[in-house]
């Protein structure tokens, strides 16, 4: 292994760039600011996936896909939306090369250029609700209920791995219903699915709440989000779940006809999740040796490292390993047996803390003698020597226990580091310290924007579950109706 | 349900539009050349993405995943490969759009202009190989074993819904190895798996050969393919495997240290199926009543109809039905009980007909008062009354029957449109009434490309099983070594 991580207190962003990197989960490419999704990283998104889609699939979607590229002119429809999307993205004007003339390479030919410019998507509302207005007829067309797995490029000028990045990959949720209450009873599901993956696969706590006007999806009517909190007191939106009303059938001319035969709009709803979600996970669990993982998100939950020096000794290692591995994989745990003789112990020991494994198991010569192996839990630390027989029990319990850990630990961090300010320099003070900073505010624009000039915090949401409370302002001085949760985001 | 499909002999291009369109597999866009895949097209991608997935898995492969985008240069490092695909291509020249003066949309930004254009990946050997530079120094870096889940983009004049559109999505391998030997034999391991899949999923039986060097792939030094032919007599390419020799390490400069500690450049090899197998599974099996699909990948492999004509009657259908369904999804059987209100059992017949589902169960109250159902498969048509008791295991055992017969059907067709042309005269009857013709040829681009322009056929393939055979080329009348696969295609 190579050096120490730069540890958390010492550079936190730099720590965080270390873990991506050294643990392979993803690096940038030649292409500013897209990244390369190794395999090992690729691993851990394909089990988010698996379990976001099995979920979606259960409250009765359907995946579909629809062209990467859009007309620039779709944008145009929904005017709010052109605002916030068409602004900084990949344009597409020409469609050939051509060689040119000193043999050198290719240059674009001036002659292949496009009549109506394309974008890359950065979301898909606008091709999405230009086709649902061919498959929308009549209400036994609705609900619609799709979903897609797709790429999207927005022009980032400051792009960090996984967390903000001009090309991600994501999820995008679109429906279509035939009454507001229908839409917005979908948008509230699918929160609350992303809130449940969040918190039982990633074993992260997040808050539920609905975004203010200035921080709203543009061309939604309601924007309801997950908001989680990073160690460097920081938080991350995880989610978002869009309640679009009908200002997309409006601006694509989606009609249905109801039962009654009259033509209505339909409602809408979008949602999505994205690789943010590793820069999340990441950041979440992670500590100064490297990643931590979730035992339910681990791309391989157990690594076995055999201990020998002839080769003898490995075979006889192996035989036990094997049937450890055996035995585990039966009770469904994954397992990965690292036989390689091109490496150290003490080298994968290290490789495997680095890349978060939540339980190594070591198995040498004098193990064998004594019927014994040692466990090592990823999330502690914590090393135990243990009888082999009945091995896969205690691997099944730790894997739970660490499970359950890593999110009580997560949540203790958030419940120290949520506060609630009563003034505006407790607040400054607060926010200076970092973490999520309950607070008093009355609802306008203008004081949001101007707390956020003053302390770079943001109103993150404004909480499902807080209740109606009469206040002050803490900015503004003028009247607030509940308080809402403020803290400088990524 | 709408009017009869247009049949195959009618106007094959027509019918096969009709299905497309008509079983809601996919449709064309807003956008020109791009299609979107509607649900239950989708619905097939997914099973065949699992399939396939599992296949690359069980043989060590991982996935990975690199930028959409590829700068412009990088299609100049390997002099064939830019030659074919940096041409017809998507062109990113621009990454900012602002609103026009006029107020009435958006427009590109001249003072956002890329320093370098970026191209939409037509394939990914380019980014991957400028990444694989970073993964490889030494042999314990080698293989790498990677596969990627993408859309790409080739910038096609006439495109057809799944058999050539701009935009489709496809899996690439990319494959990195230490020997020549070893990147050959994983060549040959991957399209050995195309076979596989293709015959045992999409029970479409398939040539295995080799591409001429006209027909090979633009930075191959060999190009493996398997080659269907569907009921028109026309040849398609299925998938393709490319032994990339170090003509791609070589032109990014890849090298690694062997065991002695000398540079060496890396071999290689890339590989994929796309979308386009969508194409060819309609067009191997369907009929002019519509979509034919082999139980293993039909989205749903079974569907129950309720006949009734007052809602107590539709109740006690209800609970049988039900019971069906559980019986058979304990089995591993996926099962739709359409109980819409909306529609009538004739008009559901003639749409799970038009949508292939493999086997149709219908259960009216009479069936209740007998303890039978009725059991229709599709792909005879053939219809048959059961007793209930036990009908979970003829279900089962028809659907391994339809999985067999639909396979064994297309063998004979394929067979009785397989000839062997002894002349020139013969070869253009043969090519014109439509099939695969074996004829000797002299192994020269100029006469494949003669007989390309006389007759329209390509060389399919040099089929992998055909022994050496001294002939006299049909055309030129030169010396030829075997027999060559001819065909039309698509």
């Amino acid at each position: 292994m190579a050096s120490k991580l730069t540890s958390r207190d010492e550079d936190y962003s730099q720590w965080y760039n270390e873990i991506v990197q050294r643990a392979d989960l993803a690096e940038n490419s030649g292409v500013r600011g897209c990244m390369v999704i190794k395999p090992y990283g690729y691993a851990i998104w394909e089990k988010m996936q698996a379990e976001l889609d099995r979920m979606f699939k259960d409250t009765g979607h359907v995946n579909a896909y629809f062209p990467l590229f859009i007309p620039k002119s779709y944008f145009s429809k929904e005017a709010s939306h052109v605002e916030g999307f068409a602004k900084e993205c990949a344009v597409i004007t020409h469609y050939r090369l051509k060689n040119n003339e000193d043999g050198t390479g290719v240059e674009v030919d001036p002659e292949a250029k496009l009549e109506e410019e394309l974008i890359v998507r950065p979301t898909s509302e606008t091709i999405i609700w230009d086709t649902y207005r061919k498959w929308i007829q009549s209400y036994r067309d609705l609900p619609i209920l799709v979903n897609q797995w797709a790429n999207v490029v927005r022009w980032e000028m400051r792009t960090r791995l996984f967390l903000r990045t001009a090309e991600f990959l994501w999820q995008e949720g679109h429906t279509a219903h035939a009454t507001k209450q229908e839409a917005i009873k979908e948008t509230e599901q699918m929160i609350d699915i992303y809130s449940s993956f969040a918190q039982q696969f990633m074993a992260m706590p997040v808050i539920k709440g609905l975004k203010s006007e200035n921080e709203r999806f543009a061309g939604a009517e309601e924007t309801y989000c997950i908001e989680a909190l990073m160690q460097d007191g920081k938080a991350l939106q995880a989610g978002t779940s869009h309640f679009l009303g009908q200002n997309f059938s409006k601006a694509f001319d989606v009609k249905f006809a109801n039962k009654e035969g009259k033509q209505e709009y339909v409602w809408a709803s979008s949602w999505g999740v994205s690789t943010r979600l590793m820069g999340a996970l990441i950041m979440t669990h992670s500590d100064d040796h490297g990643l931590v993982l979730p035992p339910k998100l681990a791309p391989f939950q157990v690594v076995i490292v055999p201990i020998y020096k002839s080769e003898e000794q490995l075979n006889n290692v192996s035989i036990v390993a094997d049937k450890v591995k055996k035995a585990l994989e039966k009770k469904g745990v994954t397992v990965k047996f690292d036989n390689r003789d091109t490496h150290k112990p003490g080298w994968k020991f290290a490789e495997y803390e680095l890349k978060g494994v939540p339980v190594r198991l070591a198995l040498g010569s004098r193990d064998l003698e004594n019927s014994t192996i040692e466990i090592a839990r990823r999330d502690t630390l914590e090393k135990e020597i243990c009888q082999i027989k009945g091995i896969e029990n205690k691997v099944i319990e730790l894997l739970e226990d660490i499970q359950e850990s890593l999110y009580k630990k997560a949540l203790d961090f958030r419940n120290q580091r949520t506060f609630v300010a009563e003034s505006k320099e407790e607040f400054k003070k607060l926010i200076e310290k970092g973490g999520f900073v309950y607070a008093h505010w009355d609802g306008t624009a203008e004081t949001e924007q101007l707390i956020k000039q003053e302390t770079k915090a943001t109103i993150r949401c404004i909480p499902l579950d807080i209740e109606y409370e009469s206040g002050i302002c803490l900015f503004s001085g003028g009247h607030s109706e509940k308080r809402v949760l403020f803290a400088k985001a990524y």
